[in-house]
């Protein structure tokens, strides 16, 4: 059944009013005619069945289902370059991330302007719609890398800093120990290309990141948050089971 | 160290010959001078420090590095639409795979033209020298996917198709109890948009395939492929640890 996400205002008891591009979609993309179904979400949890009609949609009812994970996942990515960070909302959205926190690191090239950030939002839409999410993530406006790590060092939970050419135990080795105490949220850092420098990997550390290895092989700044949304996802999916 | 794949014929004693292309990215791109030093792998395992020269590449010494999966993986992709492939090739050869063998599935859109392969090609060969592997992934012809299963029945090893909106097991489960055997080669199929139809899966459990999950939430027929890799290689790297 085809999706779209609503704003709050749209639903007024048990009808829900159509802004005319969901009507435009509903109508003129995908044909549907008066009387057919489709389901609304509002982005946060809610969903509901809906039926097309002369005056919008009239709720059916409330959709019970979940395919959310049971953990808030924040990915921190230093903006790649070109239209990189659209790949990454696409794919960690359809992975079940949570919130993205875009962040300018000492190498980040791009200087996102404001409508971008319209776009990447449309994006995660998009993408919740696509992968039949119960909740749209959070795209949070680009901030310097320093303040990020600053603001989140007082958050006592599991925060990574994913790092190439390191030591450091997989991401994979930290999943399977600390989201077996089923922490409520998860931070993990992913770098643009050529990665942190070093001033950005000590200040992590000091606001109490762990440096993981996400593999031998060197990832581009678009697989790396993807890679670790894939393990986080698989990880927590398996725990439930 | 900038890195580069030679065919096998281009190495003699200890002299390479460089093709004219490389021998313009070299000089031109990344702008080594003669004394500089690059790295030359031939893509099949064996890599070598060797300084530029006005005769081409004079070998200073055998390159011992492993960044290779102690396993081979063979990633049965049905074609997305557009350059959908193109990503996938990028983000999974990044990540370890082997082989992709991309397959022409009942909902395949894409007709792949012949020059298609040698871009694949191209690109499988630029992302092994960006992500600093020892070989480069092998990029099969499409083939139809039927054929595909029944060519791999009667190998002994661990297989599995991932499907979508499936009661099955997440691939993660399998992969921590099937990998920990060491098995030399394993392979996962991903379907294309739209999934695949009954019939082929009910002929990749007859293939002797299991039927796995890439967990609740629907995955695009580029993120499928790239998450089952991002699994496989981070099991591989923690058993290792």
């Amino acid at each position: 059944m085809y999706r779209i996400v609503i704003y709050p205002h749209q639903k007024q008891d048990s009808l829900i009013n159509l802004l005319s591009d969901q009507e435009h979609y509903l109508r003129r993309v995908v044909r549907l005619n008066n009387g057919q179904n489709f389901i609304a979400m509002d982005g946060k949890g809610y969903s509901w069945e809906v039926k097309l009609t002369d005056k919008g949609g009239e709720i059916i009812h409330v959709i019970e289902e979940n395919r959310e994970l049971s953990i808030e996942v924040t990915l921190m990515v230093a903006l790649p370059k070109g239209n990189g960070f659209e790949d990454i909302i696409r794919c960690t959205t359809e992975l079940g991330v949570n919130k993205l926190q875009p962040v300018i690191s000492h190498r980040t090239l791009l200087k996102p302007s404001e409508n971008k950030w319209e776009r990447w939002h449309k994006i995660a839409v998009e993408s919740a719609e696509q992968s039949e999410r119960q909740i749209v993530p959070y795209i949070a406006k680009p901030i310097p890398v320093m303040e990020a790590f600053t603001t989140m060092k007082k958050l006592n939970i599991p925060k990574y800093i994913a790092v190439a050419r390191t030591d450091a135990p997989h991401l994979l080795n930290f999943l399977t120990r600390d989201l077996w105490d089923s922490p409520s949220q998860i931070i993990i850092a992913t770098g643009c290309e050529g990665g942190w420098n070093t001033d950005e990997i000590q200040w992590a550390i000091a606001s109490n990141f762990q440096e993981v290895s996400l593999g031998k092989r060197i990832l581009r700044a678009i697989t790396a948050p993807i890679t670790a949304m894939s393990l986080i996802s698989g990880v927590m999916e398996t725990n439930n089971k």
